[in-house]
Order: C-alpha cells, then structure tokens, then sequence
C-alpha cells in the first residue's frame, strides 16, 4: 500500500505545480482573448498578486491526479485545475477583506487589499470567479461538452450557496457576527467545515472522475475519497492553527482560537483529532482499493494532507 | 416599422417581468439541491433582497426576444435570462459597497450592505455570481451541451476581466482613486461603458442567438444590435443622471456630475447625447430589417431603451 514512496510523490506534487503556474501565468496575461474588450493592467496586477507565486497548488493536483486515475491526462485537466485554483484563490482574497476575516498576510505576503485596496481586492475576487467559469467552459478542457457542463454545473454546487459561500456564512455566523454567540455542536462543526473548505477539495477529486468519465461505482468512490480528504485537509488545518506558528504557516496563527472558533480540534481535543486524521486516512486506502496500485498517487495525498505541517 | 404599438410592447415586458420574477424566487428557494448541503437561510434571504421585488428585468426580457427571433421560445431562455438578471444582480450589490460606489439605496430600498451587512453583502454577491453559472448549465437551459458551455464561456467575456468587471476597475481609476484624476477622451468613455453596462446587455442578445442557434450572418446582427442597445441603455442612463431626479429614480440622481465622471452627456452635451440616440435607434432599425416584422418586439424595445425615464 506505500508503493509511491514519499519523495516520488513530494516530486510529482511539485512537478504539477509548475506546470500549475505555468498555466495560471498565462491565463493572468495581460492580452485581451476573444470577446474581451481590454484587460485593465492594474486588474491583471491584482489578480497576479493574488494568485501566482504560492501555495501547494493541492486542488489543481487532486484534479489531475483523479483524472489520471480514469486515464484523463494531459492539458485537459490541468486547465480545469487551474480553473479551481482560480476559484479558490477568490475565496481567499474576498475572506481576507476588512469586513470578512480581516487579515493581513497570506502566504506570508500583504493581501490584496492591503497591496492594493479594498475595492481592487473586491473586483479581483469578482474576476476570478467569473474566469473560473470561463476556463471550465473552454474546449481546451474536454473535447466533449457535457463534460463541461457537469464540471461548471458541479463547481457552482460546490462553490455556491449550498457550498464555500454557504460555509463562509455560517462561519462569520458562528463567530457571532450576526446573532448571539453558541457553541456549535459536532455535527455543526463537520456541516460548516464540509461546505467551507471540503466542498472545493471534494469537487476537485469528482473532477476527475468527470473528465476521466468514470463509471457509477468510481465516480462514488471518488467522491468519497474526496469528502474524507477534504475533512482530514481541515482536521489538519485546525491542529496548524493550535500547534503551528506565524513564521512557518505564512498566515497568522491561533486565529481561530482568538475568534473563539469551534473547530473539531476543540471538539475531540489534541489527542481526538490526531486520532480521527489516522481513522479517515485508513478509510481513503480503503476506498482506493479497487483500483490498485494506480491510486497510489492518491494514497501518498491522503497521508500528505492529513499529515502536512504547513 | 412600428407594427407593435408601444402599449403591446409594455405589456409583453411586464409579461416576461412577471415570468422571470417566479422563476428567480423558485431559483432563491430555500431548499438544497442536489450538491448542496445545506442554503443558509440568511444568505437566502439576502440574496432575495438583492434580486426580487424590483427592476424591469431588461436583460432577460431581451434573451428571451432574441431567442425569439430565432424560433427559441420556453423555459430554456427564461432560465437563461434568470442567470443574467443573477450576474447583473450581484454587480449592483457588490457596486453598492463602501469600499466602491458607497450607495445606500438602490430601486428605493436599502442597499443589501445597508439592510444585512457588508460581509453579508459580498457573499450574496459571490453567491450570485456562482449561481448564474450553474444555472447556465442545467439541461433546462437547452438540451444541447454546446449551447450551454457557449453561454458559460461567454456570459464569463461579458462579465469578467474584459467586460464587467474591467469596466468598474476603469471606472473606479477614471474617478481618481489609483492615479491622479484626468478627464477621459470620448473614445475612452465609450470603451468603459461597453464594458461596464454594455456587455451584460450585449450577451443578454448574443445569447439569444446562441439559444436559437443563428447561423453566422444574423449572429452578427443580434450581436451589433446588443453593442447599439448597451450604448443607448448607458447614455440614456447618463441623461437621466442629469435629467432625473432621485424620486424617481429610486436611487441618488447627479451623482455622475457629483463624481466628476466623464459621460458621453458631459463629452456631447444634452442635445448631442439625444441625437446620438436618436441615431442608434435608426442603426437599430436597419441591423434588424432583414429580419422583417418578427424583429418588431426588438424594434419597439430599442425605443423603449433610448426613451426610458425611469
């Protein structure tokens, strides 16, 4: 079961990153495409800003590694990764505005409105998502287009009212932004957690079984390996923001507790937490099993993310 | 050329009006869809607030014209409308912020920053957007995958970097908030309204065509009668600016002149600003001749756009 050995997947993680940035770097160009009137250069800027440069490109790699699984290769999936990415940067920039989550740093950089301004960081944000679409609608990604429809209608779901937006809601809720403050319950904490964070990582693994045209067995097996990643991704997350530090997570640390944050670390404590990234890291190798020795890749991620110290 | 007398043609708009209303609170419902876990019910009725109740739904009334023209007719370009009345609402919301135009009222009612709050007011917005594009690629829309990724790829030109999103970044730098302030030339104003009001009006026609599969010559002439219909629509808006008044308006009057920004009224004073309407309508008629009496809806909704008051 450890058939890719660490070192071989921290390479191709990388590899894939890359090209990640490669792609995203011309996607970002300065040159209006068809249909485009101009692109506003301190546009373009702010968008560079907030997306090139940084981070482990996770989502882009879920998407390709998952579609590799079902024999999607290529420039395809990449783009439809990139388009995620694209998405998921957005989110980033639009929480970390004043009125949101406030923060200053990210990826150890000033963010978007602290580089540039509030209003620059609001249209950044407005543009990436809409190019997001863009790119997932473009026949670049998959010769047959409902295939795309499925990726766009999926990452709308997912992205949308019933996902990230709807996570983000019920975050600034459970700060007590908008009504008196509770502890939200367990089964609160995975519901918020699912939709905020899991629903993109989630839809990057269902992404590849759509491009890869995965059969009903896979696609639900996919789709479970994607939900489990997704929740170990956040169970990690949250023992960063306990056990982590500023310098070395690029962003602020113990955040969530100054916030008073329920998390599930708060839930099942140090020891609990740990405890559960091992139980859904088992339970990824057992889902993957089917496929063999071809889903190593995706092995070595599950242990990667729930292990990850940065 | 005038075979549809103007009181059949304001029925048919509060026809189509009504229409899209229902659909647009059936598609602000409560109730998760399949993919999403759950719609917060704050966000709802946010969103609600921002898309009900009000306007006169002039983009969808010209998709589902224009998909008229060329024998598309039914839910299909009604949902299509609905997805561009969501992308246009979700532009006047995050519009509205602070951080930007800083409105507090917007069709006589509170701004949704003003009602809920700001944080609130960017998730509906994002929440919006990521919406029109799902809903762009239901099956409803139209049964032909092409169809639907053509809307998504170009409803994401019109919107973003290029288009809607790239005219409010030049809009915001033509008030002075980047760089020193400077009068913009009448060929820069032009470029700035076709993006920033002109293309979502331009799609609205463009997807018409899509809807209805145009071959290649009438694509071109939906898509030239959109440009004319989007530059009326923004100098008509700009005469009212100075014309109008706030009651009426149900939002704030003069705030152009306020601002200090260049409008096609300011570049061709009053009465130039009327000729040039007068012009586009003509430009109108004659794009549209070939299309005979079919075309009289289109004809009368040229007019009705050069004329508005409100």
């Amino acid at each position: 079961m450890d058939a890719v050995p660490d070192h071989d997947f921290s390479r191709r993680l990388t590899a894939v990153a890359g090209e990640a940035e490669t792609a995203l770097e011309r996607l970002l160009g300065n040159d209006a495409l068809p249909g485009e009137v101009v692109r506003p250069p301190r546009l373009m800027e702010a968008m560079r800003h907030a997306v090139l440069g940084g981070g482990k490109r996770l989502r882009p790699f879920l998407v390709v590694e998952s579609a590799a699984l079902f024999g999607a290769t290529g420039h395809g999936p990449l783009l439809a990764g990139c388009a995620l990415e694209c998405l998921h940067c957005y989110s980033l920039v639009h929480d970390d505005l004043p009125s949101m989550d406030n923060d200053d740093l990210r990826r150890g950089r000033p963010t978007v409105h602290k580089a540039f301004d509030e209003a620059t960081a609001i249209l950044v944000g407005d543009a990436l998502l809409t190019l997001a679409f863009d790119i997932l609608a473009r026949e670049e990604v998959h010769p047959d287009a409902h295939v795309r429809t499925a990726l766009v209608r999926e990452l709308g779901r997912a992205g949308g009212i019933g996902g990230m937006v709807g996570g983000q809601m019920l975050d600034l809720a459970a700060e007590g932004r908008f009504e008196a403050k509770r502890a939200l319950s367990e089964s609160e904490i995975i519901t918020l957690q699912a939709m905020k964070t899991g629903a993109l990582l989630r839809f990057a693994c269902r992404a590849g079984g759509i491009l890869g045209k995965a059969d009903a067995a896979a696609s639900a097996a996919i789709d479970r390996y994607g939900a489990i990643v997704g929740q170990a991704f956040q169970i990690a997350d949250d023992l960063l923001d306990v056990e982590g530090d500023t310098a070395t997570l690029g962003k602020a640390a113990g955040k969530d507790a100054a916030a008073g944050k329920g998390t599930l670390v708060t839930a099942l404590g140090i020891e609990g937490a740990h405890a559960k990234l091992d139980a859904l890291v088992a339970e990824a190798e057992s889902v993957l099993k089917p496929f063999g020795a071809k889903a190593d890749v995706l092995r070595a991620t599950a242990r990667f993310i729930a292990n990850r110290r940065t």
